[in-house]
């Protein structure tokens, strides 16, 4: 199968979003933005060995979980997401069928969100490279961002924590991210786990955190994974205590060293993944 | 150095431009657009030992030529560029010298064109993985698409081609291609050479194409090099006779079976590099 080849069966797959004025197969996709909302922007790598492993994921879902990583940051901005480009690097193994199956988990998955494959990249590699790029829309000035948290704020998580092993079918948090816009004061997606993420909040909003209560957890999820393991594909955000928002409410933002974090009146110090120190410290 | 470290270096060096609201730091970019414009989106992979090689580049070309190849796109369509996103999984052997050269190299090319990293991607790997997405803003259905190309049109390339081994320091032709916007009928870039590139915009535009003289070439490159090999960063473009534009006539459109190409009276077979079959054909 050569490139045009796989364009073609790209392009056949192809549906159309609003907005999208041309999608796979020119130099570039053309999109027509509506008066009165701005674009965010997002991209995530899902890299071979590092982000998956062919023994552990089917290849459905290992495309799911390609799109799954960027749209959890189109939700933590509160944004509806329009459409995606996909630039991917087969390796010799990748043969037509796991390309099949591999985009028919990533266009399920925008199905559901009514999203776009608008286009992208193809090459090889030795191993397995994908990236996703992620346009999506939000009302202008709306989108929720990770330095507005004021001491004061409540503290919350969407979800159940610490099952990034067990969720092959993850669900990115698009529909509460949207019910959050006006409401929440910060937010962001919780990919590297509570108290990093935690940490990189309140650094952004200038504040600390006290968290006082356990996390919910997954069956199975210990506290250690619900405080530090990353992919949840959760939401951290905070309201003002008069604000009424969904959610598991674990703590709140106060006064103090910026990116400060305490669990259960003890310090918590960042341990989730970082991408580039190549530990879980 | 950890995540937080090279953001932050990234952040330091990030330039802003109009629009663009908010950019490195968060879950996502926000751009805000302007009215009575179109945006446009490219991405574009960049591997070691696909695309580059570490013994032929140093770190500021290969930053350079990572993001002109996806300038190359926004400059096909006639657009100008606004921002990009970097995805970047770095090897053990690309230290921080090798990090901030590559990112110099990059981000000098980004001044030239007046646009801004807004975010990205970074993770590691055991090969240098990048992929550089590019927005760009064209007037309202004033993109330049490869389908327009109409019987009786003269087809033109922006400059001398042969000599993608020699371009270390490539110009990608953005100031011709906002030229070419109300005038040419169709555009593309040559990224795979001229017979596959002509060969894929004649079919999009559903014509044929007569070659009828030597395409012009760089210092040292052979014909075949000028016919066949990819990487110029030159625009391939048709205007219709009575329509002037700059560039070097080569031939012109002609009626026949779509996708069709002769030169100089003999069939002309596509034969330029196709990414996913693994060999120049």
């Amino acid at each position: 199968m050569n490139e045009r080849e796989l364009v073609a069966r790209l392009r056949a797959k192809a549906t159309s979003v609003p907005g999208l004025v041309l999608g796979i197969g020119d130099d570039c996709a053309i999109f027509r933005p509506r008066a009165g909302q701005d674009l965010v922007f997002t991209t995530d790598l899902f890299l071979e060995d590092i982000h998956f492993r062919r023994a552990f994921s089917t290849p459905e879902q290992a495309g799911r979980r390609a799109l799954a990583r960027s749209l959890s940051d189109i939700a933590a901005m509160g944004a509806s997401p329009r459409f995606c480009l996909v630039s991917l690097a087969l390796p010799a193994w990748a043969d037509t069928k796991w390309f099949d199956a591999f985009y028919r988990g990533l266009l399920q998955l925008a199905r559901e969100h009514r999203m776009a494959v608008a286009g992208g990249d193809l090459s090889h590699a030795e191993k397995l490279v994908c990236d996703v790029m992620i346009c999506g829309s939000v009302g202008k000035g709306k989108a929720l961002r990770r330095d507005g948290a004021a001491p004061g704020d409540v503290l919350y998580v969407s979800g159940p924590l610490g099952g990034w092993t067990h969720k092959e079918m993850p669900e990115p948090r698009i529909a509460l991210g949207r019910k959050l816009v006006g409401k929440a004061s910060a937010a962001m997606d919780l990919s590297d786990g509570l108290s990093l993420d935690l940490h990189r909040l309140c650094f952004a909003s200038g504040v600390a955190a006290k968290v006082d209560c356990e996390p919910p957890r997954l069956p199975g999820a210990t506290l250690d994974q619900a405080l530090h393991d990353g992919e949840d594909y959760e939401l951290l955000y905070t309201a003002p205590e008069n604000v009424s928002v969904p959610g598991f409410r674990i703590g709140s933002i106060v006064r103090g060293r910026p990116g400060r974090v305490s669990f259960l009146g003890k310090p918590l110090p960042p341990q989730g993944y970082d991408h580039f120190s190549r530990n879980r410290s």
